[in-house]
């Protein structure tokens, strides 16, 4: 089944990450999306929340749609009639013609191992099964299913609708095929995601763990009265967030290092290097040592933020949606856009 | 003497920081700049690169002003035949009526000690002392000095041209009206620059001390073939990358948490973090010990990268300037841009 056919894609759990993956589904005009969640009011949630989602895709890639030209809802009553878009009351309903199943439940183990071993008894032997967890190895989800080869990580990150990263993650017997038809998937000319296959299972995959390493620091930075909480954001947004949209962290010292790359950089900025890395903040967010962070950044992040806005969380998001848009733009060498 | 008076600025050292920082202070146009430095070319590479970094800045703060229609030569030679750019031969000459002296010297304890005692003997008793250095705090380069008030770390970010930050260091003993001038001068309505003042020294300052925090988990990665440098960089530009330039990391999380903010966040998030703190990876960039991952890294960064050309960098450069051209554009709560 190569991922340029038609698919069929039964998503377990329709939260925020399930109706984003929805919307980015019903995008490719060829598939079929099956939808199933325990939610009472499950219809008419998908019918208000779904066209949000689409329309952000839709001004992002460029597909011809508009929200104020068709109705919110009789977009979806267009997409069910159609029969791209199947809303059903079971998971084994949902599951039966899957050619993907995606799961977004829970973050329990439980759950996610008894729920893989129902969708392994009424899915179609062929399907591939894809679990957007942030935290639950494949390895551990499969525990009480049949066949080890099918399940694999495909993590968004947040906001899922904006972001273009999916970390692919595969359990150590997860066949290559199913990581490859799950990376070629997303990578389909017109996408605008950026999947990365990670080779093994860590805690927090790739992302989280780069981002929890500098948050280790950012709290420690905070402890110590060396600069308060919005100044530390100030800092982060003027200097290494446009760093790291522009350039990775390593192509980022390469060029820093000038002819001799990154290993002139480490050479000559090692010495400050070790110091900071001597000094870097050990604070802990469970137990009762070193958590004394925790209340002078929470107290200084609320004073400084408060309550998000849904107007205000949508202006953050365009910015968002720009730099990112930005990112997708193609430059000649004379530095104009082509 | 106010920040929106004229000033009169010294800098002494004028690699691509100093010229970068020049350009700056010309754009202002009641500044008289002085600069000194000791290369043998030094009239030479003034008149060459200074019209580059003017070029830009005019581009970024929509100056009116075209290096097409102005030759780069005669721009220079207009500035010095108007009096506003002085090249001077000795420190002396250059500090003589400086209201600031700026330097971007080697980053050499000796060097800044005993040139900060020279400056301090022929500059006028009221000038503003500033040094531009990454790494050695100003109660160290004052050491020589008589009056221990006047100096503070003002350390901007690669590439200073372009970005926005920075940092305000000053030691204990700087005076709060010397410190409080600074940032006010780069706060200037229509300065594209935005200074934080860090309340503490602290090696590595703060933005260097976030940026190799991530960057040793990243090289615990590559060393432990989690992921190939090639792909963690993919990784950071498809996720924490624009997030951070759009949010700080405090006010991502703040979102992340909703209703409950980053005290939420924390909670949920906590056992994965605390399990990733704990794992986190403790390598060394000096000694013998746990050193391997620099052989890998370096050799995979190369590989992904090379070197980087000069036409390559201006297209990196290019989308690093209009990614700060999407933070600095007002958006209406619709998120339209204003």
């Amino acid at each position: 089944m190569s991922v340029y056919s038609s698919q069929r894609i039964a998503l377990i759990g329709l939260g925020t990450i399930g109706i984003s993956m929805a919307a980015l589904h019903l995008s490719r005009e060829s598939n079929i999306v099956d939808v199933f969640d325990t939610r009472p009011d499950f219809e008419a949630y998908v019918s208000k929340t779904l066209p949000i989602y689409m329309s952000e895709l839709s001004s992002t890639i460029n597909i011809e749609s508009s929200p104020d030209s068709q109705p919110p809802t009789s977009l979806v009553a267009s997409l069910i009639s159609s029969g791209r878009l199947r809303i059903h009351s079971t998971l084994e309903s949902a599951c039966a013609s899957a050619t993907i199943v995606q799961e977004q439940g829970p973050e329990n183990v439980n759950w996610k191992q008894s729920t893989w071993a129902q969708i392994e008894a009424v899915a179609p032997p062929s399907a591939h099964f894809w679990t957007s967890t942030s935290g639950i190895a494949a390895s551990t989800q499969q525990a009480k299913m049949q066949d080890k080869t099918r399940l694999l990580v495909v993590h968004p990150f947040n906001p899922p609708n904006i972001m273009p990263l999916l970390e692919i993650v595969p359990a150590p017997g997860t066949s290559a095929e199913r990581v490859e038809f799950a990376r070629e998937y997303f990578s389909l000319p017109g996408s605008r995601h950026r999947p990365v296959v990670i080779r093994k299972e860590i805690p927090g995959f790739v992302g989280n763990r780069l981002a929890f390493a500098l948050l280790r620091e950012a709290c420690y930075l905070v402890q110590e009265d060396v600069v308060n909480a919005k100044d530390l954001d100030t800092i982060l947004m003027a200097s290494l967030g446009p760093r790291w949209a522009a350039n990775g962290v390593f192509e980022s010292y390469q060029h820093g290092g000038g002819e001799g790359g990154i290993g002139s950089f480490l050479e000559k900025l090692g010495g400050t290097m070790q110091t900071v890395w001597d000094g870097q903040g050990r604070g802990n967010v469970e137990g009762d040592e070193r958590t004394e962070w925790k209340e002078k950044v929470i107290a200084q992040v609320n004073d400084a933020y408060g309550t998000v806005s849904a107007e205000q969380l949508q202006v953050k998001e365009a910015r968002l949606k720009d730099i990112i848009g930005i990112q997708m733009k193609g430059y000649s060498r004379d530095g104009r856009e082509v």
